[in-house]
């Protein structure tokens, strides 16, 4: 299988664990759209009852073409499930996430949630974090003063542009910076650094937060963290 | 001298630092009028040769009416200095800043100052912080379920709203959630915690950030932090 049907598979078997009455957190990116691409489908042929909180205007845009009920975050109770895609995924289940730059919205969602489940494709799996620049969103007033900060700390940062050179902007109307590390050998006491430096709205470490790992191929395979497991 | 017109004496005395070529930070709120109607004064009358780096609309409109250059935090190499209110401050020259809602840019502008300067009346000075609701600002989207786990907490959170009632949107377009709290004890321990929730873009404690605080009165105090004493 190559990576695109790697995504697609496990983006169909996440699917499979929704059930009627559930409000289900919608994450963002290449890999949930499938997910929410198979959710519409049992929508629709199925009568599948769900609402969906979506972490994006792009998932929310393409939740509502599929007819999926939809609502913000504060309307409801509580979510019952995510599913959202990741960057990397080391054996801890820790994760990185923001390369679509959906990170602050995402993570709001995943705190909200009693279950929290990453779906990849094999290539995003690693033994340590790394292996993908850690997006950081910050806010545009002082940005390149905190770039300075975070490139006196060694944290080797590149502001997001567009295409046309343009500073990215998320949804929340901030700036993204990656911060191109090889490794991330302490990844919580960087996530409480960056919590705490001002002008940082939030971070792509998402730590202590996946439940489980579908890893889509040929096999899916289910990873659980360690608490789920005894 | 009644709270008014020590605010006045604050403001007009912290004017008398500013020296020819600085970039100084100019904070928000009603203290800090004083201060920046003083400066435009010299500006205009003195030929005062500076640039300001606001903090807030409000003050960058004063300030450009006043005539005084002013640059984005971005376009400078560095703040010399900056002045700026606090609603509280202790013993430590620690405070809460962010009752007018603009806690986000004067910390920003703040931590890229080589000195801080705070001006008060005399009815902010108290031997502990408390004694004014702590604001925090936080992201819309979440918003209220955030309030729950500050409630939880024990925090009292109470959204700021408008007389109209709608939620107080900062310059960043975010919100602001007062936390009523009579004392607190641990402020090192709470600013972390709060740092590290998810959707707190920033919090109103300003801990290690005042060098020198002035207190307006018939005699202006000045209170110099511990590091600067020796």
């Amino acid at each position: 299988m190559n990576t695109l049907e790697q995504k697609s598979a496990a983006g169909k078997y996440a699917a499979t664990l929704i059930e009627n009455g559930m409000v289900v957190g919608l994450g963002t990116g290449s890999t949930v759209k499938f997910f929410v691409e198979e959710l519409g489908r049992r929508v629709n042929e199925e009568g599948l009852d769900i609402v969906g909180v979506t972490t994006s205007t792009r998932t929310a845009e393409q939740a509502g073409t599929l007819g999926i009920a939809l609502a913000d975050v504060d309307d409801v109770d509580h979510i019952d499930i995510t599913v959202d895609g990741a960057d990397v995924v080391d054996a801890q289940l820790n994760g990185i996430k923001g390369g679509g730059a959906a990170l602050l919205y995402e993570k709001v969602v995943a705190k909200n949630s009693r279950r929290n489940v990453w779906i990849v494709d094999a290539s995003k799996v690693h033994e340590e974090l790394g292996h993908f620049p850690l997006p950081v969103e910050v806010v545009t007033y002082g940005a390149e003063q905190l770039c300075r900060v975070f490139d006196n700390h060694g944290l080797h940062p590149v502001l997001r542009r567009t295409a046309d050179g343009e500073p990215v902007k998320t949804d929340n109307g901030n700036e993204i910076v990656d911060l191109h590390l090889d490794t991330i050998p302490f990844p919580s006491e960087l996530a409480n650094w960056l919590a705490n430096q001002v002008g940082v709205i939030e971070h792509g470490l998402f730590l202590n937060v996946a439940d489980e790992v579908i890893v889509g191929g040929d096999e899916i395979q289910v990873l659980k963290s360690p608490a789920l497991m005894y």
